[in-house]
């Protein structure tokens, strides 16, 4: 089976190429997951790395869907299966409430991301295909070749996100672009023939069609967006925040990876080889700049919080993850429309491309 | 006049999508550049930043067409240009003798890259101009949006070659990848109404059909390739370092941007922004991980090249410039073949995806 057909066996709501929305930590909750979902695309909750909220966000999901009169409501309906995924950083996220929540709720999908090592992921893996008799289907998100057939060999895995360098927020220190990494993935997965015809998805600096095109040239099935669907209708961010995602351009120079922008927030337990990408800000400045100390910028970073929607920006403090391709948002669109677009825009591109 | 119209228009020569090889200082000699376009790619040769030898390489690449058979001969022989290109390093090359290179020797194109700022390029661009009187067509290489702007509005070029983090050897120390900067670039520059339809060539990160395939989804009218080309039969390379390229995997971890690999050897006059990616050795990591001196790094690079292929290895020292897309090279080619399958792949790809 194709690596298409697969996506459209697990997912039949879905259409091609598969938009899937990221889940992005304290953004990404129900209705911003199900307006993508509802509208062809995969949404994920963010479990992220403290579970203790994740049934409440749940069962939101489950009265969203109720009430929603179109895809959702139908695959719910007929399956009992949740149409968005969950994304959970291992790192962190408890697994005996992890599993608790999936069994009850029956999400179509997990996100694995971030474990100490890749062997912590085999129970979850293992417990999540246990209580959903394979119904909830296991995604992992990799950044380098060695991550993506370590991952093959180890978790049978059903999907994988291939993560480039260009994507905000949280992924690898060091890492090549989706432009190197998805194809090399790909061959060395076939090489090995290893979980050779799994469908990968391309995440890191896809915002439109453009970038949705390229992914599927470079033999994905389809991208994992987050900086596009920071600014849409549904995402739960502050508008401070969401302000500077169209505001920003220039990616490549007005992002920066590093972890200051975890430290100052006091989050200190995510694996060394991780970062995060995020617009550059006076937190970032201060501290690579100016040396100023983690716990001078800490406090600050406290003080910052009270002024609220003025905290961020380039001369404020609040951290702003986004990605390279944060020139490429222009404005805020409901999240139905991005998934719209992007489809739309892909297929016309490819369209214009006869060479 | 589309971009790719221009392009052939410009080099009637060269297939569609153009494949254009990067002018690598002390590789890009004229065997490489004239197999390239020979084989219907247009081919960089290197003029670096220590011109005097420009001419020298100008005269055997003149020798080497009139002993061709085929393209480049043709065209030289009808138009009295070469179909060659040159590549400047402008923070060090000097103007009056690479202008006299280029009205005696009269290539098809120059590569303008790496200026202490964009003023500096102008005179270049106006001398170019004036003493092939617009045969010599002018190619910049920019990394950032920014960039891009300002050169498009200042020195009216006829080719942007827009170069992303992922690209082996110099490059910006801080920079999207290709899949988020190309589309920012021609959005930008459609926005501004500044040489809106200019072509833009993509690098960093193209090796292989794929890549190309990607680019062309992305906006641009081809790429400009190196590491791909460093395994090439043509090739000026030491074996110890060609053979570095096909050993070489998973480019995201197993090459870094750094300067170390300029202060081992030296070179200390390139502007600060940039930096360059290499494969790792011993030089990065006694540098970065063991604190080493350059000093002492220096006088240890010394010692290695004594050792000549043997020097290059992951734990050997000599530099070992390299993109990230160096696991997707394999084997070494002919240049001819090269082109031949990229372009043919880029075809064969888009062919594929009708979503």
């Amino acid at each position: 089976m194709s690596a298409n057909s697969t996506l459209r066996a697990h997912y039949p709501w879905t259409k091609t190429p598969l938009v899937a929305s990221a889940p992005m930590l304290n953004i990404a909750t129900a209705p911003l997951s199900i307006s993508v979902s509802e509208a062809g695309g995969l949404g994920f909750l963010a479990g992220g790395y403290d579970v203790s909220g994740l049934e409440s966000k749940l069962e939101q999901a489950v009265q969203l869907i109720k009430q929603s009169t179109f895809r959702t409501r139908q695959v719910y309906a007929s399956t009992g299966i949740l149409p968005i995924g969950v994304g959970f950083l291992n790192w962190g996220a408890d697994l005996t409430k992890s599993i608790a929540a999936i069994e009850k709720y029956r999400p179509c999908a997990v996100l694995f991301f971030g474990p100490n090592s890749i062997p912590d992921d085999l129970p979850w893996a293992e417990q999540v295909r246990a209580v959903t008799h394979g119904k909830t289907k296991i995604w992992v998100q990799v950044g380098t070749v060695a991550e993506a057939v370590a991952v093959a060999e180890a978790l049978d895995p059903d999907v994988l996100v291939v993560q480039g360098s260009d994507a905000g927020g949280h992924g690898l220190a060091r890492s090549a672009s989706i432009i190197t990494l998805v194809p090399e993935v790909k061959d060395a997965l076939a090489r090995r023939n290893v979980k050779a015809g799994i469908p990968l998805l391309a995440a890191g600096g896809i915002v439109d069609g453009r970038g949705m095109a390229a992914s599927l040239a470079l033999g994905a099935s389809g991208a994992v967006m987050g900086t596009r669907f920071l600014a849409s209708s549904e995402a739960a961010i502050a508008s401070g925040y969401q302000a500077e995602v169209p505001r920003a351009s220039d990616g490549g120079i007005s992002t920066v990876r590093s972890t200051v922008y975890d430290r100052v927030r006091g989050i200190l337990s995510w694996p060394a080889r991780y970062d995060g990408r995020g617009i550059i800000n006076r937190s970032y400045i201060d501290a690579v700049n100016g040396g100023m100390s983690d716990e001078e910028n800490r406090a600050l970073y406290q003080e910052e919080l009270k002024k609220g929607d003025a905290g961020w920006g380039p001369n404020a403090r609040l951290t702003t993850y986004a990605g390279t391709g944060v020139g490429l948002v222009d404005k805020k669109l409901p999240a139905a429309e991005v998934v719209a677009n992007v489809i739309q825009e892909a297929k016309d591109t490819l369209q214009g491309l006869r060479i």
